[in-house]
């Protein structure tokens, strides 16, 4: 058996299938490579099929040995890893507290977008939205495991996480105190036969299966979603047993999926079932099952959860504020001390809701601030539309202006010398980045020069700019524009210099010493 | 002699003019009506000239007695203050902590702008500045009585309100704590002959006189800036006693016209050398010497000034924030109870510097942030031109966009049952504002409607919005395009009610009910 570094290897067995086998049987794996040792729990795919999954970190001559209840005698083995493919960097992990990186060493310079259930829509929805990520520029995808009940989300999805049957999911007591969410609907949810909290729907998971390792393929990592609470079924109030066993689920069946990510929740704060302390032990849950170390956090609607948490490798930020939030990024670096992912800053559309209505140009500059500040933003496109299909939650196509500009500021960032920027003091009109390694110094009357600098103007629209460089010393400008999306070189320059702008909203000049 | 309400009396004399009439002689007038007794300090006029001037707040006959060393005998008399033309409102006051209205009752709604040294260009450009306030909307201009020493400001002025003279003005002591300004100059200050800080010059004070007084005819605010930091003679470091001198010229000179406001500095924060005491000092002594009540406040470069302060009246702020700022108008009235007025939330225009290169819709989205939440904001214009006449220091003419924008919202302001708004919760994309004597209730599942109410969305652009009415009751509603300047009728609904909108950004609802 070859597996590449970073790739999967999975192992299939049959066992046993009466009872329940979810809960009534154990699989798992002892790994061992001459670099890495393991102990991975496997998983229940029905119809008497057992499954262990494992990613290799490094390359050579693994031995496992698989144990447990499902069948009345294990199986040892070995296997190659190969060396990893250039596509393939491996999974995505936090450098120096701040930034983001590939493990073999690729800086990760996140750009993602907002599918929430495009799992749970018809096939050939599914397959449109593959088709748009591969022409995309997107590196992260962030969806929910289970089903969306909200405005434009009526229709029931495709396949259920759970086996419809007698035993109930909903935990009662806590369903008693789930929140009336304000949300507009055509129709009242119906009633609808309780689901099996200890039977999962194997169908459902290797179609999520597919998407994952689809979306891996595609260079995405897949940024799961846990919990959320645009539920009608009860998924958002099982029992706390039903939780920690599903955690364990997707965390043997995820787990060895380089692009995984896991986010405990979208809006756990509109979950006031689950409480703070279960949030932690459902987040030290997964971090003990995952023996990767993938990333891991939480999603907030209004109050950020405490990042300083030990189980969370970075801050998965909604805005919170109208006004000023992409803006703050370096703040919240420097607060958490944790790489800032704005997985939601408002999305480009035209829908009634407060979050999804900003133009394209706005959500662009959101990027470019929560970029140059040293962290990253995500995408999200919510405009009306005829069979409400709105990317934001089922995919399909991409209407919007925001994409192309997406990835015009990737092109620029993978350009960055080192690979990681972070923001330092400028005028009040402009966010100044530099590379991690550089440092400059601003005062009243004077100001050092690095060897690559980006400024960004954002709403602010001079005419010229003025830089005073030393006279010894030679910059070369390019001044960006980061809407029409256009390089233009403005020749190389020493002492005071005034570089002409259009006085349009939205530019950036690049400074690199020469 | 007769003077209508809230108009200027004006008493003439000669008097003594050896010596240094400025400082060796007083002038004062007891002034006694019916229903208001004053005294009044006079000034010098140069050329053995003295003058007293009043204002009086209340139709009926009044006397006068003159007193002082300024002659060798005073003067009595008597005078008639008729009626007040409907065009003269009075001064402006301050309303219940919040809001701003005329002595008449008529709610004040300011719409301001700045010219910074209007006064101290040539005639034809003072002319011209005239002539574009005649058929501008602005109804409060702010300036400085000193000249200013900046970019775009390095024209010597046509007149200096001191003499030139052996005594020096300046106190060097503390020039020498006069910070270095980081201004980008086309040439380095010339040494300058030093001034008289006793001896005012009579002629510029009258053209200052004129100059009020033209506003007032207009029906514009003459927001005086006492002090700034942009000067290269000495008028912004001059000596205690010199600066006591000055305030109390000019509240004996302009304390009569009824549309001066006092500001006691342009950005007290960059003249470190007059500390946080002085300046209590000096504004307790305008407020004193007024015997009118005039608004006076003080601006702030970066840190606001305390505005509970007992002689300020309104907070006359400069954002010091790139990104929120008049969003925060509310909270700033909540938390000093007293009215907001923003003299600068950033210019539009074009130029290097950062408080001068918005554009006019984000001007005008920022006057429409501050009115609806029930405080006012201010207009400057910083194109660059290739006589370097800028509207925000020079005057001339108006280059952008935004005026016309903030007269139409002046219009729907005035337009306001009882004539004050008030911010009230709405959603996350939207600033509603009601009259201040209605009381709206918003929670998560139900909203109360006022009679009257507008909905602005700023930056955010749905396609659409629905309001959840009463079954029994009707409202007529508005689509505004703040920008464009339309107002449409969109009918009268009951209940549940989708509005079509034009998914574009600065849209307004106007919600009157029937």
């Amino acid at each position: 058996m070859q597996v590449e570094k970073w790739g999967m290897l999975e192992l299939t067995f049959q066992g046993k299938k009466d009872g329940n086998p979810y809960i009534d049987y154990q699989i798992k794996a002892v790994i061992s490579g001459e670099k890495e040792k393991a102990e991975v729990n496997g998983f229940y795919d029905g119809d008497g099929v057992y499954k262990v999954r494992f990613m290799p970190s490094y390359e050579g001559i693994y031995s496992y040995q698989v144990l447990g209840s499902f069948a009345d005698a294990g199986e040892c083995g070995e296997f190659t890893v190969t060396a990893n493919r250039t596509e393939n960097h491996g999974p995505v992990r936090v450098r120096d507290g701040h930034w983001l990186v590939y493990a073999d060493g690729t800086p990760y310079h996140s750009v993602g977008t907002t599918c929430y259930a495009w799992t749970h829509q018809n096939e050939g929805l599914q397959q449109q939205t593959l088709e748009t990520l591969k022409k995309s520029c997107f590196n992260k995808l962030r969806f929910c495991v289970f089903p969306k009940y909200y405005a434009y989300n009526e229709t029931e999805p495709q396949r259920y996480p759970y086996q419809w049957g007698e035993e109930k999911g909903q935990d009662k007591e806590k369903a008693a105190r789930k929140i009336t969410l304000n949300i507009p609907r055509k129709k009242e949810p119906e009633d609808i036969t309780d689901f099996d909290c200890y039977t999962f729907n194997p169908a459902y998971f290797r179609l999520l299966d597919q998407r994952v390792e689809q979306l891996m393929e595609m260079g995405i990592e897949a940024d799961i979603i846990l919990f959320h609470p645009y539920d009608k079924w009860g998924f958002s109030t099982m029992k706390r047993e039903c939780n920690e066993l599903y955690l364990k689920y997707m965390t043997a069946r995820y787990g060895a999926y380089r692009n995984v990510w896991w986010s405990m929740a979208n809006e756990y704060d509109l979950l006031p079932q689950i409480t703070e302390d279960e949030w932690d032990a459902y987040g030290r849950l997964v971090r003990e099952q995952d023996v990767y170390g993938h990333l891991c956090s939480i999603h907030n609607c209004i109050a950020f959860y405490d990042y300083t948490k030990e189980w969370i490798t970075h801050c998965s930020m909604q805005k919170n504020d109208t006004y000023k939030h992409a803006e703050l990024t370096d703040q919240y670096i420097q607060k958490y001390q944790k790489p800032v992912v704005w997985d939601e800053i408002a999305y480009e559309g035209n829908i009634d809701q407060s979050w999804g209505n900003i133009s394209g140009q706005e959500l662009v500059r959101r990027f470019w601030e929560a970029t140059l500040r040293g962290g990253c933003a995500g995408h999200g496109e919510t405009f009306v539309h005829p069979q409400d299909i709105l990317w934001w939650s089922h995919g399909g196509v991409l209407h919007g202006e925001s994409e192309p500009r997406i990835a015009f500021l990737k092109k620029i960032w993978d350009e960055t010398p080192g690979g990681y920027l972070k923001a330092v003091d400028g005028a009040l009109d402009e966010v100044v980045a530099i590379p991690e390694y550089a440092e400059k110094t601003v005062t009243w009357d004077n100001i050092t020069w690095t060897d690559y600098e980006l400024h960004y103007y954002g709403f602010n629209r001079p005419a010229f700019r003025r830089f005073n460089f030393p006279e010894d010393e030679k910059f070369h400008m390019e001044v960006i524009d980061t809407w029409n999306m256009t390089i233009e070189d403005a020749g190389v320059h020493s002492g005071t210099t005034e570089v002409k702008l259009p006085a349009r909203e939205w530019m950036a000049v690049r400074i690199r010493k020469v």
